[in-house]
């Protein structure tokens, strides 16, 4: 019998929003497997750290920053082997996944690499926009609206369209996008809320035209046509 | 000092996908309120029975299953002075949500009519979309992806314009709606992938074509454009 890999969402940030399934699983695990920024500690890793048995194997899959995808490419093949090899010796491994494992993770590119001569399970997590709405308090869709999830990363012309025909918008992965998005935004006459780092201590809220210049990557925008959040529902 | 209304997602359905910050706020609360369908146990209470205590005061909001907003409204506005009073006593309130509360939940009615008398607090949850991705274990987006969220209560043409304008779809609250929307996707030469109680032991995943005739309102569609759910990424 070969092992399990396992693809745990350990939430937005805040410890405390990882799920009792995922702090179960963690505190029986002998291997685990994440993705990080080269020279940058992993923040899932962070985020459950107190689970994890001092004992336990870690198998560190390190991307550098690049908008190319062939250096990412092979660190992925790297880590799946790296996994492949112990769940050939009939061990689990838990990759952890910031927010989400399947929601625009990097979960997806072990798993391709690895499904078909492995099981691939799935523990969902709270979402960086279910933590952005509970920071902002503020309820993006009800009844029958429509709700639409953005790339900051796409050119003008596609969020501008994608905008005008939805009722609420997440634009999520602002980092440098953020002035071209706020430009866009301005010249739509509409406004938006901000969020970074939302669950996290030094979580923030603020509207748009009050948002730094540059943004961490753990910001989005919540925008809603309605006036206020609750009363326009 | 007034109490504190407290929206929680207790997630999906499977007790452990309830958060660590959701389990401790429940142990020690002694207010909890929750809408539910009349004659029918709350599916949220369900969820986090094992964390309550026995002494515990319970507000439940009977809602009848109509399309009128009226009767909805009343005992909106029912709940919402009920739990006033324990929150004019000083005393929180956690209020329990399916999923995330603040994502197509009930929540925002009871916080529209308190939050300008008290404070409200959101802890977020994992969604039904998340539990169905893991179920399916289904990446929907990556990258430079536009995921858009639709209710199936929609009519036809505003589907069929939504689905050709995005590149991953979910489609929410399926109920007596899936013989139509089956009927659209099949004319627009479009597969889903059908999910229904994500999560629950008697969860299943299926395509489209084998999905019942009506489906549990705890049911919903996912459609990518791309043919396999990873190498297509």
């Amino acid at each position: 019998m070969t092992g399990k890999l396992i693809g745990l969402g350990v939430g937005p940030g805040d410890p405390e929003l990882l799920t009792l399934k995922g702090a179960r699983l963690l505190r029986r695990a002998t291997t685990i497997a994440y993705v990080a920024l080269h020279d940058v500690p992993s923040f899932a890793r962070s985020i459950v750290a107190t689970h994890l048995r001092p004992t336990l194997q870690e198998i560190r899959i390190d991307l550098t920053m690049t908008e190319a995808r062939e250096p990412a490419q092979k660190a992925y093949d790297t880590g799946a082997e790296a996994i492949a090899k112990v769940l050939e010796r009939g061990e689990d491994v838990i990759c952890l996944c910031e927010g989400d494992a399947l929601f625009y993770g990097s979960f997806m590119y072990l798993a391709a690499r690895l499904s078909d001569r492995f099981a691939v399970e799935v523990v969902p997590g709270v979402t960086s926009i279910s933590a952005a709405t509970a920071q902002a308090v503020m309820a993006l869709t009800a009844r029958n609206e429509v709700l639409t999830i953005l790339p900051a990363t796409l050119p003008d012309a596609v969020l501008r369209q994608q905008i005008e025909g939805s009722d609420s918008i997440v634009i999520m992965k602002l980092g440098r996008h953020l002035p071209r998005i706020r430009a866009l935004l301005t010249d739509m006459n509409l406004t938006a809320t901000y969020v970074e780092r939302a669950s996290l201590p030094n979580g923030s809220v603020m509207q748009l035209d009050q948002a730094p210049e540059i943004s961490p990557y753990f910001s989005l925008l919540l925008i809603t046509k309605g006036n206020d959040p609750w009363l326009n529902r």
